[in-house]
């Protein structure tokens, strides 16, 4: 990649950083015997979906069934929708399952015999379990839901029993590979009662379970059957915060032309905003961070600066807090690399990507059009 | 618009209140005596741009060489690039002046000179002061970075100095029309002292004063000559809260299915999230909120409901903490309106528009591809 080609904020991925974060994951996953479904939400790309068939992989999950036509139209032929079952777009659905294997998660005894009545097509199902990350998913503990569903599942020609889905958010606030550890223990006992409760009918259920903090930091993935982790692919500030990562294993960085500076404030400006990072932010040495600054090295970019991040962002904007040597560096017209504190939404705001040899990768775009309905 | 026919997030927008937003500065402006030069990067539509047009607007404001290159191609033949020059879009910038009228900020005298050796084309130049905001512009007393610019642009064939733009964006920060008025005040202060210190000069100079608070909110704008406002074209719940606008000229809403709901936590899910919405939240009766619920009223949305509103939001989630009537009125399938919090970064997420009507309206689009270097 030439980096004097850049013009404009762009979202560099780096190939080798990736495939290496994606092979690990498969290691792991064959290592101890794990179904791996990566979670496609974070790269959204029919280039980077090819780096994991390369490794062997088949089957992936997605968050919405605009992502899962996108990727059944690339020849995918298994595919996990991690998202509550839309009754508004129940007939997708079933168009879908008539083209590739489709795994649809659901979180009522209504939304499993609304879909009986729509589907001429078979589909797996999978309910959704909340172990506490309380976003969504049946309470573990709430039997007079699940029992029903179950019960309504069995011998059903069109709707599979897979399992229980999970996915343990709750990881996201810990800062520790012991505090992973506890909520993945504790999830997994409140999992055990119920794969127990219902082994009698369904002895083969089988158990997904997503997040990339507890994919990546547990050692020992014991009393599961399969991992869904989406962000590992490019890792971010945020993974290494939690602990999942290190520094050199983020794959993504959005190169950003300086315009302007302030010597007066400390203050580089960079061409760079939330509609391009978007505006998630971690705390960093006490202050809110919107992303770190790297360097240009070779053609990817080096480690990020110590004395040296985001401070702030508008629209177009990005604020840079220099130290007084960036501030002597660094002039407009130069090109900086920013890591993003999250890169699924960098990702999903950038909608494509520049590879390190200068070539692009595509991305599921053009969100709106006449083709919306 | 029948609401039956939207299956997933659907940015709707309400032309009847959006023009009436858009009239309403358009007559302040004239009564005023004050050019009105509206900042386009809120919808980024050539629709919503000809609205505009029906009212007697001519010249525009936008934060982007691309986001001008996409109003060149719809005409408009006098713009603003309110951001400061990228020095690696000069060739871009230079054959967009040959076509349109273009405008032109600049922070230094390296940028000035340097424009003068890229440029075929005349330019006008801006120089963007500071007054306060802290994000980007010259600080209004730094009259040694000031001097050599003014100066260098005296009888400049290519480069025509028209004055100081300014955004005081710390309007944002302030919850009250005194506090407005207060930050307007100072700046004009010290806007009137740069006035008269180039007056000599150039008596022509004229200032242009950007953000939607002030424009709002200030009854007589005396001492300036060009508004610049954006957001006020669709608002949103920020400027509400800032006291900007009343709940009911908010222009744009996301339509959202209902996906799941869990009354033992009185929660609803929505399908709509962070990359629909964006992360932007205020704080709302003590908690954090990303958004407020409207239910379908007629072809468009009623008022926002006092007790229940947007918790939390991850990729293409979002939680709805609701009271109990809300609890038993919604169900999986049905629709229900999110007011954003912040309305340029949903419109540049969903890059597109339904109207009321059930019409489409465009939105700049395609963020990447291979035509973008």
């Amino acid at each position: 990649m030439n980096p004097e080609l850049i013009k404009r904020p762009t979202l560099v991925l780096d190939e080798a950083k990736c495939r290496r974060n994606i092979r690990q994951m498969v290691q792991k996953a064959i290592s101890q015997d794990l179904i791996f479904r990566p979670h496609f939400k974070t790269h959204q790309s029919h280039l980077v979906g090819s780096w994991f068939r390369d490794e062997g992989i088949q089957r992936i999950a997605v968050s919405s069934l605009a992502m899962a036509s996108y990727f059944v139209s690339d020849g995918w032929k298994n595919i996990t929708i991690a998202f509550p079952f839309n009754y508004r777009e129940a007939d997708l659905l079933d168009s879908l399952a008539g083209k590739a294997k489709i795994h649809q998660t659901i979180l009522s005894l209504e939304a499993v015999k609304y879909l009986e009545k729509k589907l001429s097509n078979p589909v797996h199902i999978w309910v959704k379990i909340d172990t506490g990350a309380r976003r969504t998913g049946i309470s573990w503990d709430h039997h007079e839901q699940t029992d029903p569903i179950i019960d309504f599942l069995r011998n059903k020609e069109n709707m599979q029993f897979c399992g229980f889905l999970v996915h343990a958010g709750h990881t996201y606030n810990a800062r520790s590979k012991e505090e992973v550890f506890s909520i993945y223990q504790d999830s997994l006992q409140k999992l055990n009662f119920l794969r127990d409760r219902y082994r009698a009918v369904f002895p083969d259920l089988t158990i997904s379970w997503g997040d990339t903090p507890s994919c990546s930091m547990i050692d020992k993935l014991d009393g599961i059957d399969e991992i869904r982790p989406g962000n590992f692919v490019f890792y971010d500030l945020m993974q290494e915060e939690i602990g999942s990562c290190t520094h050199d294993q983020i794959a993504v960085a959005l190169a950003c032309p300086v315009v302007a500076k302030h010597p007066e404030r400390n203050a580089i400006i960079l061409y760079g905003g939330g509609v391009h990072l978007s505006k998630e932010s971690i705390n960093f040495k006490g202050k809110q961070m919107f992303g770190r600054i790297a360097l240009s090295e070779g053609n990817s970019w080096g480690p990020a600066l110590e004395d040296a991040f985001i401070v702030s962002l508008s629209q177009e904007h990005g604020i840079i807090q220099a130290n007084q040597g960036l501030m002597e560096r660094l002039n407009p017209g130069d090109l900086v690399y920013v890591l993003p504190v999250h890169s699924c939404m960098t990702a999903d705001l950038m909608q494509g990507y520049m590879l390190t040899d200068g070539q692009f990768a595509d991305h599921m775009s053009g969100k709106m059009n006449k083709s919306w309905l």
